[in-house]
């Protein structure tokens, strides 16, 4: 950690900030340039109180060098981590393909969708029933009954289902019905969430936050492996920018520089990104050839009664020639579709 | 509800349209434009399913003309409420002023600042004991235990305390021991807390969003006060923008413009906003100026000691002059201070 | 255009408002809602002074329903434009690929990397003589001679060349030399410089302002448009957002966003989008995917010793490489590589 | 500055670091850490390309501990620059206060809003003559004719004129009309434009970007006074947020801060910030209570049938009121008003 000390601060400041340092059992060294001293401190600056030592008066700006996320870095494990969930592999050569509602309205309707898409050879299946909804007065999902129809779903159907978990006191009982779970983007910052999940043994869909940057997202994956939950699926689902022609944007740029930071797969939910179907398909094709994983996508048989989301769904009739089209890009850039 | 055809769209693509709103029992005014045709839904728009509307082929665009949230609003409720609690009274005259540390670290700690902030005028106390911390190797909050210290000061001192709550298993506990609880930044769409914090009979805090929009701070306000608990006071701390020199950018016009849309009263927390203590003073001021309601301030007797935030709290020793400036303005825009 | 009115007003500020609609030739049709009384303008929008409107007292909101640009949109201009320059053509089948360094630095320098790129196959040339540097002590181009060796590149070599313009008293040298014109992203509203290139027969590549919106970029198409200039490619190089692992964000959703919006080209810089060269290839080949008509690349024979950008520069050792990638992409969605 | 070298870098790699540092004429120091090694350069780091030290391939981050504006910092020029036109002091105890129409419209337009400003006591009036605006067919601004309007309300009622230049060919004659000259925010970063102002003897406000940050904003101020005018007034006229209910959003933050960063004046421009004129007093107010040097306000007779940002205008009728409440913060932070 680089510590650059204030113009005019006085020795016994500076002083302070080499006690501070060598309190947490590293070694500071001390450079006075031309118009700024700084101190380096040597050692394991994780061990570094950040906060105290930027609370120090002669503390002008801390500079950190190491990358405060550990487990979930590349530097710490090398290779890819391939996730395996009932017999399918997510982060390997075949491409991961979720499809399915955004929110389980009916049994009719879940099993319309998922026949179609498992149709279409998609083996994991999406569907939501707790909802987050800016509004108390829109649907709020059909709750736990929703998860036994999921349940049915697999059983019937022998597709690998996952679900949202938004409450904690939820995050048993979704797990005992579903095989994967996602934390959404209005979560990625709920730590108490991110502990619970951590301590089940099924694999985690992390979605970015609306505004979060990288570093703030693999510090939630941190949260998650650190208590001891190493499944974690990293979902880009677009960021809030200036642009209103679509819902969020989409930061493509984020799964090349997430596969150079972390070994875990990296999937991206190009519906909620883009926010109209029109553009689903032109989306999810960039997001193989930038190397994602795997895409999370809303197929809906009837978007118009829908209960939400709609607009973004892809319809099931549309959905196999979107896979086809995919298809083509994912062998273009040495990746398998599932059949 | 004004909802924009598609150009080009089918004489049955219109009346899908139609029918879908007549169906919610609304009158719908189609209206051929040179460019377009437009239909107007004339009723309680509420009762739309915008969702379904958005995703039928021949909309283009749905423009809402009603704000969404209802009881929140100023035109449903036109006075200003003022909410008391254990004498205080916030949204009033007098101004609101919350003083106290980051996060609770001991009872010594507590209280050498309880005091000092008492003691300078000030009736309301802050102070987490669970925190919210971007790494999971950071201190967490001391808990259970630091609610009981709160207790303390308030049984010794007279103080009227805050603390923060984010795990929706503590909300009954530390309704228990404090007199207002606080919702976090991080927890603005947390639904499930909002909900159960809607359910207590004690005022809540709530902060806007990193990167929320006016609109959707008081949807989570609507969804407290939805479930009867009517007491919220929004407090404005800062957005998250490009600049560097601050933590956050302290959104100063949300203060007039919140004025306009809600009755609840309006706070500002400069020292998140700012993440820097030498312009605390400043944001107080202008805070004030703006028409705010009150301040939530942190303040630490030895920040460099404080395990969090020390960068961002006021000294105990700078406290007190720091007071008298925004007494001076708020004089000029006819407030008084706590005394 | 919608009018919304504000609740409570007056039967005088509705007749006003009804009064400035009608006076700009547009008939005037008041509905009164449950909550609000609207009033829809019916007409040529165009003709309507928002500005006037939105001024008067009794005006809640004004919602236009049209799209403010005109000769760029494809409701104008159904088909695709192809731009032919010199015999290359923009924005057809075969991919635009322009290679080339940040800024021209001398003759040696220049013909090094565009006999490199030309041998990779590729028609079109890039390289600055102007250089916007956000500091005045940074290198701030050649100048009027880098011209001149661009012009010898394409005389000796028959590559198309590129340059940008900044200073509005360089247009008319800078067309005199080079075959295409490019207006930066800092520059997207200087509106007397685009009315200028909006003067000249060349084709103009217009860049993306940092914080711009698709509406605000195509607004500035339609200002180089209007003067009769319609050779217009519009150029996508990525928006600030809160992210700092890149220089800026790709917003790779503007790709078939302006598909549907416009008939101009769009084309992608990942090179200043990214700021790094090691994901230069991958977001080339989603930005293919995603249905770009071209790729705007910074390539340089030694980038450790570039003035500026070297960074984000390929090297002419990656580029045939990275080239055969991006083309197995472009085959996959049924593009070709220019050869 | 502080140079990371990447995890694994060869010897030969950090060799190439040094050496580049040391061909600039500064020391080089070399620590090893248990994670990263790092590389101190001792000198003038000013002297460093740190462009060409980002491209080379050992280098993980390159962090500058100098701040990169020099004539505009504080730390240069310690105490406040009061700049003196025409008799009125800016940056001094005294408040500067502009009030004017957005833009100039017409002599007896004008007239009328000048007399009535300088009524309400203020000496200086803004106008613009040439309008940046968004689309190429909106009101264009007067020109030159528009400069002899304002010129003739300085010859007859003795106000201080300024205006904006946006064409870098106007200079000259708006420097030759009016006393002060105006660069807006799309132009902020148009750097010929900087030059030519920074070669000219008269005051030069400068409005920060919309998105652009602090940092960049005083190195555009720096580039005016690298050509020599070091009467620069920085404007604060809000940012880009992600809020809708304003225009943009009043960095109020950036008051102090910029305080602490330079000497140059500081006023803000609550009108452009707000884009609304019924929080304009709250903003202002705001705006001098956080230490501002002044404020530019838009005024207008007849906002109704202003050319450009009526609703954004306060009334002439309105602005005596708004000052006296403006007068009243003033004297609380120890400034005077105009009169």
């Amino acid at each position: 950690m680089i510590i650059v000390v204030k113009k005019g601060a006085s020795r016994e400041e500076v002083q302070e900030i080499v006690a501070k340092i060598e309190a947490s059992g590293l070694k500071a060294h001390v450079s006075k340039g031309e118009e700024r001293t700084i101190i380096g401190a040597i050692g394991d600056e994780r061990k570094l109180n950040v906060t105290q030592l930027e609370a120090l008066n002669g503390v002008e700006k801390v500079m950190p060098i190491v990358k405060p996320y550990k487990v979930a870095s590349r530097e710490f494990h090398p290779e890819d981590t391939i996730i395996a969930v009932e017999g399918v592999k997510i982060g390997g050569k075949e491409l991961a393909i979720w499809g399915g509602p955004c929110s389980v309205e009916s049994e009719e309707q879940v099993f319309a969708i998922a026949e179609a898409v498992k149709k279409a050879g998609v083996k994991l299946f999406r569907g939501s029933v707790y909802k987050p909804r800016t509004s108390p007065y829109d649907f709020q999902g059909m709750g736990d009954k929703g998860l036994k129809i999921l349940k049915k779903v697999k059983d019937e159907l022998g597709l690998v289902i996952e679900t949202e978990v938004m409450d904690i006191r939820k995050v048993e009982i979704a797990a005992k019905y579903v095989d994967i779970l996602r934390v959404g983007a209005r979560n990625m910052q709920n730590f108490d969430l991110l502990k619970e999940v951590g301590k089940i043994n099924k694999p985690v869909i992390l979605k970015n936050g609306l505004s979060s940057t990288i570093k703030e997202f693999l510090m939630s994956a941190e949260y998650i492996m650190s208590e001891g939950n190493h499944k974690v699926i990293l979902c880009e689902r677009g960021i809030r920018t200036f642009e209103t022609e679509t819902r969020f944007t989409l930061d493509i740029s984020a799964v090349p520089v997430l596969k150079s930071l972390t070994h875990l797969p990296i999937i991206v939910d190009p519906s909620h990104a883009a926010g109209r179907r029109d553009i689903i398909g032109a989306l999810s094709k960039a997001a193989v050839a930038a190397g994602a994983d795997g895409l999370l996508i809303e197929v809906h048989n009837a978007p118009e009664k829908a209960m939400c989301d709609g607009k973004q769904s892809v319809t099931t009739n549309d959905f196999p020639a979107m896979l086809e089209g995919i298809g083509k890009v994912a062998e273009a850039v040495g990746r398998t579709m599932p059949k």
